[in-house]
């Protein structure tokens, strides 16, 4: 990196007459486009040097001019149509000087009166100009991409439309076709926009479906780095990408609406609009349901945070959207500043200052961390010293340690870190009920029960299926787990015959082979010699299959040869049908199901994507199910899970590998998070989020 | 501008071995501290290159050894004092990886397992390289900043709050003390923390009162902005400057509150905290009001959008508040997905997506520009191109133009411009009545009544006073305007005695001098050989002698040999008094007052800053009046007004001069505002967001 680096430099020399542009064209030989190369000047604000530059920009232009052409129409066209219409000979000066930023300078310059010269701080000077370095770089290269691949659609106008007709068992109108298009391609309909949702968007290939996506929520949400949102390290909007960009190099359709159910007979999602409240002070606006047809349909719906189970819940927060963590941060804020009130008793104080947190898993003990970054390295410095007494984060956790879903090195490294920070971890110890101000716990052990006094408590604990979720799994009487849509290892909805109906992420789960089912037929199948007893080598066979048929076994099937061993209980030294049965069934008991995350979700989104562009150039109309059937099953890969304990960050990779470590682990995680992240503009927007806070600390104003 | 980064690329040449920081020590010589070096290590995460980097960093640490000491004490003592506190031996690894990175991170890469190497894309790689050299130099300009001038205060804890007694008029606690201080310096209370309140704060030296700032908003909000945070130009938080980082180095106290009256007998306010809803699910919590005690008392609370007045008002949007802006993003963004469901009938989809500002003010201008542009700049592309020929920006102006407080220069300009982008601007039009749906509107000329549908109306005509400033207002009988509070022209509240309350910015209004009602005095003084008529030098002493007095009216005594020669009717060569009176009444008619703008409100805090710093000198105690009537009477300067119109900006310097433009004239006009910025954070941020902007396009993502 140092090497590129220097490279760059090198390059730049003495070249630079544009700020920073030239830096960039140099280095990436890029044409610099007419209209786009005038931005670079917004850096220069003294009259002086922009007419300098004006001059400059204009010999440079002379020699990309071929290049320019193509792209100053190409830019033109897509941004400036309204203008061209409009413009009347009269006012043709005007509109030149919109396009043509060159010749407008100059002439202002000699017409223009005592314009102030800006005044700037030393400070200003210093940020403008050497931000402006990076940031021409991308500016251009994201210029080029952006009107290099804006392609110029023709749409008919929305007046067919009004021609929808109704139908289905609500006689409701059923949206054949959308707004701009009366394609025949096969419907793929995909509820949801999380990260199931978008994963198998990205990998789809375009002109291969017609895609629809239907959410409620119209964008991305990028949900690891949520707890970071709840104290302003980083700001909500940069953890949201808006669908309508993610979907639109493929063509695909948004509506923002939910799906309240599925007619699977007719192959229609009916789809209720967001009521919304028709203006400031009016009335809400009764939104008609519709249905919306589909030949493939994707759920992908995700899950909510329990909101029963526990008495009190209704006076915890939750974190799980976008809203969640804006509110969070707006009580935290809240608290605090009622904190400092002259009249607030130091009891009142006392409870205000107490945060408490149920739940030890990973997204508790982020926020814990990240409120206790936030409480020392920002708000003591604001807030009136005194309040940092009062201060009190707490843990608590009903199992015996945090994260214990990780190593256990892991949570021992985190569990001593808390220590260190004075953040109360209480364990072993099940929350009984919640009051309007306090939480009531019972320690395991003794039974004991305690009371901790709050002024803001997260529940984070416990996801469950959503209403829309529910209803389907009521209604096919294959379903029959009450926290999860069951599917098959194809990812296919039980219960729907002709692989038209998926379902991935946190609303579905994959059922679980039951191998020892299929013992009699995994037995004949292997026992090719037929001699009533399986070999090492055709046992060694029958486990690869196996594996292969049900990619979630195979954790437990690596060591064929200790198995053969463990198994072959007489020391035959071949398996018989009731050790094979034996092991089959000690597997069974093995297999738990797949966890509730982003990369489950990620990577589920992924195959389907895959397996959608393989039907779909199989067969035009991929409504076979055989065809899904020879294609490999889902197959999931563990690639460990992060979490950021508080300027330091630990890792557990599986296997027994695991990671933990101080500064350099917090850039290694958030290095990951960064590929991890899907698009360069939310990596671009965090970047500079944990830049901002570096530099100028987190904002505690409060809105 | 380009010569200094010649300069600076020169300064890198090949010594740059800490990727961006030694760019930052070469050009400003700092020293590079201990623990921050590290920092720019988050740069390179690739395990070699990082290894490389903290060798390095151990070398050059070495030669700033001397200085990094200092620097490193004080960077710690003020970030990690909780960790040293809970050192215990048993962990002492854990806390030196982590304050000494470079340790740590070498044993890590022992240590730790197959930590992946994050996989970076050539963007990331290019704009973490890039952006690194802009932000290293202002992160080590910052941090510098931020840890030498931390000062490590003395509090003593609360429980001196138990004291507080009880008294006024209502029997409330007083706040006589506030958290952590108990001294004796006049009491200043700042009531607001807008424009007013902020330039006033700016100004206060410290240590000469003992200020408290009580508003119910704990941030500064750049208004002038606002216009752009409505379509996702600017984010909101960039406009938002924390009141708390403002005060604080003044020592001075934030209550967030709203006044809510002023027992001037006493010389107490009346606070009320802001109701929170004590947890998620609970009920309202009662807060109870209380007093805080005065010796200054500063009113800059600003004003409110008018409520009343035309029916229907209620279903307009106001733009005033930071969440104006909010839910005016949001609701554009609405009716944009409710315009693009299949379901949605074409006369809805125009309905929807009608925008209507009714006021042809710069508020108004600037919406109706930013939106234009967010239309064709970002929404085309994502939303059904269908969509765009529906979408219609309206502005409903009662005068013949609309910026009618501009050169006409520059509203035919603006005018020029916004037909052209198809921007339907309806003047001479009085606004009748406004239904849930449309605006009834009739026309000056012909008394003709029309309809215009709106999905969305902005209300951007007229203010009106807070409910605090009217009861005020109400309870001093010299009070007499309905619009404002009127003070003299030093910026007391008139019905005050004792130079103890002032009112600035928008919720205030100086009283215009009524020059005729001092006649014979004027008269008497000027006539020095009492012959009862003024020669021309006894007339210009007299005319030099009013302006200073009364500056409001300077404007209008410009030309003294003018007035001179218009009101000698008789062309007598000297006037007499009847003479005199009538040009006192003539200028007196002419005097207006002061527009309600951030650019009266700042320099009147300003004003009124500087005079509390020389009142603190020249008495400890300055209770009595007549130092303030000592001092010079507030005296306005306009600096001209300004507008964005839309990729293009005209600014009016009043004496005629105007000036207007196409991009050039933006740049110009993002440098004002850049000048004009309170703090370097804001001007970044806004920064930034500009940026973001171009480069990525505002985010269509709603919530
Ligand atoms: C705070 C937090 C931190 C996390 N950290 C991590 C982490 O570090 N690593 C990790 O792997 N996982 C993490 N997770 C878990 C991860 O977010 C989820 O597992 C993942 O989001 C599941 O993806 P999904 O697509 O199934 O659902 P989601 O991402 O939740 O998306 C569901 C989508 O369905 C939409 N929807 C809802 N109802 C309807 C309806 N009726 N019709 C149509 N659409 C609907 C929603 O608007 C949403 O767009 C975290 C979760 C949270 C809350
Ligand atoms: C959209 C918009 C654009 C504008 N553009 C420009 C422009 O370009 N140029 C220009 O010169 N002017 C502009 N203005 C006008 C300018 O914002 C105001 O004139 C200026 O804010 C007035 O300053 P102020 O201090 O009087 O009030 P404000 O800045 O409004 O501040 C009032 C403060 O008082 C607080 N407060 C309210 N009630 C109470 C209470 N009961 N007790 C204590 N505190 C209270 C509020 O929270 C707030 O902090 C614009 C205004 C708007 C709305």
């Amino acid at each position: 990196m140092i090497s590129i680096l220097k490279k760059n430099i090198k390059n730049v020399k003495y070249k630079s007459y544009l700020t920073g542009s030239s830096f960039l064209s140099n280095s990436l030989s890029n044409p610099i486009p007419n209209s786009i190369s005038n931005s670079s000047s917004f850096i220069s604000t003294s009259s002086s040097s922009s007419l300098l530059l004006s001059k400059q920009a204009t010999q440079i232009k002379q020699s990309y001019k071929w290049n320019s052409i193509k792209y100053f129409q190409r830019y033109n066209s897509s941004t400036t149509t309204s203008d061209k219409i409009n413009t009347t000979a009269s006012d043709k000066n005007n509109t030149t000087s919109d396009n043509l930023d060159t010749s407008s300078t100059t002439k202002e310059k000699i017409s223009s009166p005592p314009s102030p010269p800006p005044k700037k701080s030393k400070w200003g000077r210093i940020f403008l100009l050497t931000s402006s370095m990076g940031i021409a770089t991308i500016l251009f290269i994201k210029l080029d991409q952006k009107y290099s691949n804006s392609p110029q659609q023709e749409f008919n106008d929305g007046s067919s439309l009004l021609s929808l007709k109704t139908g289905g068992p609500k006689m409701l109108k059923i949206a054949s076709h959308l707004n701009d298009d009366e394609n025949k391609k096969p419907k793929l309909v995909i509820l949801g926009s999380g990260w199931g949702a978008i994963s198998l968007i990205k990998e789809l290939e375009k002109d291969k479906y017609h895609v629809t996506v239907i959410s409620p929520q119209n964008y991305f949400l990028f949900t690891p780095l949520l707890p970071s949102a709840t104290v302003g390290t980083l700001e909500s909007r940069s953890l949201m990408e808006p669908i309508r960009s993610i979907i639109k190099d493929l063509d695909a359709h948004f509506l923002e609406a939910a799906a309240t159910a599925v007619c699977f007979n007719d192959k229609l999602v009916e789809v209720a609009p967001l009521t919304s409240n028709s203006n400031n002070g009016g009335e809400e606006k009764e939104m008609k349901s519709f249905y919306v047809p589909y030949d493939k349909l994707v759920i992908a719906v995700g899950s909510q945070s329990i909101t029963h189970g526990i008495e009190g819940i209704q006076y915890c927060h939750s974190l799980k959207t976008i809203n969640d963590a804006r509110t969070i941060r707006k009580k935290i804020m809240d608290n605090f500043e009622l904190a400092s009130l002259p009249t607030t008793t130091l009891e009142e104080r006392k409870q205000l200052l107490s945060f408490v947190v149920c739940g030890g898993g990973p997204t508790g003990v982020e926020f814990a961390a990240e409120l206790y970054d936030f409480l020392t390295e920002d708000l003591v410095s604001y807030f009136p010293a005194a309040l940092r007494k009062e201060v009190q984060v707490s843990i608590i956790q009903s199992s015996d340690h945090i994260l214990n879903t990780y190593d256990k090195r892991i949570s021992d490294f985190a569990e001593k870190k808390f220590e260190r920070d004075n953040i109360n971890v209480i364990t072993n110890a099940r929350v009984q009920k919640i009051e309007k101000d306090h939480v009531l716990y019972k320690m395991k052990n003794t039974n004991e029960e305690k009371e901790l006094k709050y002024g803001l408590c997260l529940w984070s604990t416990g996801i469950s299926m959503i209403p829309f979720a529910e209803k389907i799994s009521s209604e096919l009487p294959e379903q029959k787990n009450k926290r999860a849509l069951i599917t098959d290892n194809r990812l296919r909805l039980k219960g729907i015959k002709d692989s038209s109906v998926y379902a991935i992420g946190d609303c579905s789960t994959i059922e679980n082979p039951k191998l020892v089912e299929g013992l009699m037929k995994f037995f004949m199948d292997a026992d090719l010699n037929n001699d009533g007893a399986l070999a090492y080598d055709e046992f060694s066979k029958l486990v690869k299959k196996i594996s292969k048929s049900y990619p979630i076994t195979s954790n437990h099937l690596r060591k064929a040869n200790d198995l053969f061993e463990e198994f072959d209980k007489d020391k035959s030294g071949t398996l018989e049908l009731n050790e094979l049965r034996d092991m089959l069934e000690n597997i069974d008991k093995k297999l738990t199901s797949l966890p509730a995350t982003a990369q489950v979700a990620h990577q589920q989104g992924k195959y389907l994507g895959k397996k959608f562009n393989q039907l779909a150039l199989a067969k035009s109309t991929p409504s076979n199910p055989d065809l899904d059937d020879k294609l490999d099953p889902f197959n999931y890969a563990h690639l460990g899970s992060l979490a950021y304990i508080g300027n330091a960050a630990v890792a557990d990779f599986g296997m027994g590998y695991t990671w933990m470590g101080g500064w350099s682990a917090v850039y290694l995680w958030r290095s990951i998070y960064f590929s991890e992240q899907v698009s360069f503009r939310t990596r671009a927007l965090i970047f500079s989020d944990w830049t901002k806070r570096f530099v100028f600390g987190r904002d505690i104003s409060k809105f």
